[in-house]
């Protein structure tokens, strides 16, 4: 049995692993066009910031360990074609083209940034984008030697570099074309994050919201300055993009795999594409939401993790279904907890249901207790069932604690009158006496009273 | 409509503030024989701390406050008799006895500290017990003046005052009857505790497991040393009593009301006694447990709470059934979160189960976050139906939120092959990739494969 991986960050290193343990008789290779394989890029973050100063913490398997393993690796090796009637693929590595065959294979090709159509943003060697380890490298060695920084979006990753930079004394421009901050989160939770982040320390960053980067100036491929659609000019010293990613799905499209609408591959429970004997797994690949039942792209490290073992598990001929996401996250910017799982508002539209929702503001402990801060909470429930479809909090840490709660009501598919009898945990230095998550769903109680 | 409230602290404070509100023409009393009404009892190990240094930080409603919302408040105040037929009560203050009548009686008499039969107990007045504000004023102003304190029993009260004393510059020691610490906890997990405390700081203190103190000696009303059964003696300027609560349900019992086994008050879903127009919440009665369905007496201020609040509703005559409780509960002591719900061993198999576990160490967030803690779950799930029954965390912050999704599932009553899909969220500093609480199930799946 051969089983040929096709990207190795976090779904392609985990289903090589899981197979190889599976299936310990089977050959098992991972190609990717990278430099390194099985890394944290989540952690890519901290390691700029200087958290830790070797970036081979963020190694989870060296190749060595996969070698011992059994399993090979080939690096900077990129697949150009899958031949579905031979069941090959071509790679490339920077000296020879060469054919591999498969009788399993898993496309784990993950995600990446998207490149907005600004002018001049391929002319400078100071524009970056954030995926890989090289990536990282290069943005920490910049950043130590500059003043100013610009930062093109604001979703987690440019959030977290942006409290990457201001921690290490740059002054900093976060540029985002959409009316207001990470829009994933709902208007007024995007607007609460940007009063609690504008009233941490303002005089080291700005956010500009509603504008639009149009150009890039600057000299001897080092850019200078950002220009946007109103005129404004902002000099920097560093560029990063952060408008977000796209599935590196293109290869499995041009083999005629079937692609969903999101641009990520289609699979069913059991990770399978739509040709037999291919799996896909991770930031490709689409995955069923809980709650709306549709197909959607979610692509996050934890994800991509659960959908390798699973493809691996299918792959070996173990029954093994995904049943889905809820898109729930966390991430951290300037101490401000963001987290968030299930639908959003207009997510809740669309998939047909009426959200009502309940909005709580309180302590994370007691107000007594000396280190307290606050939490936002907001919950949303469907008007006619009561079911619980999703939430947000932020504030202080232990805001992600309320959401991982909630997740765990969604993934039971629980009504709001389900939840309010919860025996969450309390204690002074923990909670309040009545958690705000039990708040809100006295809240939603009294918004859909025939069901509480 | 007269209604008549017995006891004012967490469960009757909660009860007489909504069935005012419910009922507004009603009258409403509180009696009780305290010098406060309506405070936070968990918070006083915090207050003698000193994480804050007016008690009056513990207050939730004043008296005042009561007043203004039409509530009257009757402190010092005891109830020494309930005459059902006439459905009056027999209230005793420092200077008179006088009736009271009731159309509705709600009781919530909360619980006292067990004394254990020691020989002296009652001699010395630095022999403390903590319930009251009082107690948390007089144990504070001796702590003070302090250097040596004896803590008799390892529960959660007996170890938040262990952080406290050790933390005010005291050298403490405390002595257990059981063969380990906090015995709700499972064995090893006690274990865990015991050798994560000791880890911390050994030289202020010391646990003592397998000794009953037979004697306190003193003279002047001033202890000086407690004496074990082994004739070990221990020196000390204060003495603590944290050998475990009691239902205050004399009351309730001389007047009739059923009694359940623990020795704490019989109610129905809607708080109702065994006798019509008398409730009871909080500390003083049962609830039922969500996973065995048995009654069960699990005295907490969260509980007390929401009983307090259904009381109300049920006594107004808005149909409020209370589902029950789970045991959740959170406390630190030193750095180390102990955390819990559901049932543990002991309690699984008495309740018919046969519990399979999974314990897990891990870090709390990705290793190479540069103020990673450890965190050790044990979850329990029953062999034969995969029905995920409770489970234990132990160590850094964060504990807590496992423990608290946990809960969320038991609510629900997912099978651990339900709760492996679950989609907690993850970033490196909240945890690692693959939550403790996932890798819990796959161990538990591998136990109980059929399900899985």
């Amino acid at each position: 049995m051969n089983i040929v991986i096709i990207g190795g960050v976090a779904a392609g290193a985990k289903a090589a692993a899981k197979i190889k343990r599976l299936l310990p008789d089977a050959k098992v290779s991972i190609y990717t066009d990278d430099t390194h394989v099985s890394y944290s890029s989540c952690g890519l973050p901290y390691y700029i910031q200087g958290n830790f100063t070797d970036y081979r913490m963020l190694l989870v398997r060296s190749v060595e360990e996969f070698n011992a393993a059994g399993i090979d690796v080939f690096l900077e090796s990129r697949v150009e074609k899958i031949l579905l009637k031979q069941k090959q693929i071509l790679v490339c590595n920077k000296t020879e083209a060469y054919l591999v065959k498969y009788d399993k294979l898993i496309i784990a090709t993950g995600a990446r940034a998207i490149i907005p159509n600004i002018h001049g943003v391929k002319n400078f060697d100071n524009v970056y984008t954030l995926r890989k380890i090289e990536d990282g490298i290069k943005i920490r060695e910049k950043m130590l030697n500059s003043k100013r920084a610009v930062i093109i979006g604001s979703g987690y990753i440019g959030l977290e570099l942006l409290e990457a930079f201001v921690k290490n004394g740059l002054q900093v421009t976060v540029i985002e074309r959409s009316s207001r901050l990470i829009s994933s989160f709902d208007a007024d939770m995007s607007e609460l994050i940007r009063q609690r982040l504008e009233s941490v320390d303002k005089r080291n960053f700005e956010f500009l919201t509603g504008e639009i980067v149009t150009e890039i100036l600057g000299e001897n491929r080092i850019a200078t300055s950002v220009k946007t659609h109103s005129g404004k000019v902002f000099e920097t010293d560093m560029i990063l993009i952060c408008a977000g990613v796209t599935p590196n799905s293109e290869l499995a499209k041009e083999a005629g795999l079937e692609i969903g609408k999101s641009g990520a591959i289609k699979v069913n429970k059991l990770m399978q594409t739509s040709i037999p004997d291919i799996y896909a797994c991770g930031d490709c690949c689409e995955e069923p939401h809980i709650i709306s039942g549709k197909s959607v792209w979610v692509p996050l490290g934890s994800t991509a993790n659960k959908e390798g073992r699973c493809a691996a598990l299918n792959a070996a001929g173990i029954y093994s279904p995904f049943e889905g996401v809820l898109g729930s996250s966390v991430s951290r910017c300037l101490n401000t907890t963001m987290s968030m799982t299930g639908l959003n508002e207009k997510q809740a539209l669309e998939a047909g249901f009426t959200p009502v929702s309940a909005v709580v503001s309180k302590t994370d402990k007691v107000a007594y207790m000396p280190d307290v801060g606050d939490i936002t909470l907001k919950v949303l429930a469907d008007k006619h069932s009561g079911l619980l479809l999703g939430g947000q909090a932020i504030g202080a840490l232990g805001a992600d604690k309320r959401i991982n709660s909630l997740a765990t009501a969604l993934l039971a598919h629980l009504t709001v009158k389900e939840f309010k009898h919860n025996d969450l945990t309390y204690s002074p230095p923990y909670s309040t006496t009545i958690d705000p998550l039990l708040d809100a769903m006295s809240i939603l109680c009294s918004k859909i009273n025939k069901h509480c």
